[in-house]
C-alpha cells in the first residue's frame, strides 16, 4: 500500500502537526492557500467518507468540530468544513480527510463551486432522489 | 426571529424535499448549481456549527453521511459535504446547514479555495495553531 497520509501517520514522511490523539492525527494542508488549512485524518486507513463506518467518520468530524472551537478562540472569524467524496468530487488522496480551513474576515480566500454543465428542474431533481423508504 | 430555514421547516415556504426525519430536513438548494445540490438543516434552530452542541452536530452529520450513500446507490460517482461556519466563512443563512452535492464524473463542476492574500510560512503557522493541551 502506498498512501502518502499512512506515511505521515507513521512518521515516514514529516508534517506539521495541529492536533494528535490515539485516532486521528490533524496536519496542516501543504497547499497553504490558506492560514491554518488543516487536514485531519482517521489513523487507520479508509479510502474515502463512503467506505468509513459512521461512528469512525463521526469520530473525526467531532475533532474536526473541535478544532473549528479552537481556532475560533485564537481569535478566528470562521471556518470552512470541506469533504471531498471519491475522485469525482475531487479527492485527491485515497485516504479519508477532512478539511478545516479557519477564515477571517477579509482575508481574501473565498470557497467555490463551480456550476455544473448540465441544467436540470428542482422539482425533476427531487422526483428523483427524494428518499422513499 | 426572521430565518428562511425555520420558515421551511414550518412549512410556510415550500422546499424540494430529498429527506426528512423528526430532526433534520434536507432539501434542495434553490443556487441549482449542481443537480441534486442538497442541504441537511437541524429542525431546531442553532446559528452555526460552533454554536451546535456535539450531539446535534454529529445526528446532522450521520445524515449527511447518510445521503452520500443513497446519492451513490442511484449512480453518482462521488460527493462534496461542505459547512460555512459564520459569516467570514461564507456562510449566508445563519441557520446551520451542510452542504451535500452529488458529483458525476465530467459533470463540469469544480469545487475550488481561491487563496487567501497573506502567505504565511507553515512551521511558524503550525507552532501558533498547534492544540497545546
Amino acid at each position: 500500500m502506498d498512501c502518502i497520509f499512512c506515511s505521515i501517520i507513521k512518521g515516514e514522511i514529516p508534517c506539521h502537526k495541529i492536533y494528535e490523539d490515539e485516532r486521528v492525527l490533524a496536519f496542516l494542508d501543504i497547499s497553504n492557500d490558506v492560514m491554518g488549512h488543516t487536514l485531519v485524518v482517521p489513523k487507520t486507513h479508509v479510502s474515502d467518507m463512503h467506505e468509513c463506518s459512521n461512528e469512525e467518520f463521526l469520530y473525526v468530524l467531532e475533532k474536526a468540530k473541535t478544532l473549528v472551537g479552537h481556532f475560533i478562540k485564537l481569535g478566528f472569524d470562521g471556518a470552512n468544513i470541506v469533504i471531498n467524496c471519491k475522485p469525482a468530487a475531487g479527492q485527491e488522496v485515497g485516504h479519508l480527510h477532512v478539511h478545516v480551513i479557519p477564515r477571517k474576515k477579509g482575508d481574501g480566500a473565498k470557497l467555490t463551486m463551480q456550476p455544473a454543465s448540465e441544467k436540470f428542474e428542482l422539482c425533476e431533481i427531487a422526483k428523483k432522489l427524494e428518499v422513499k423508504d
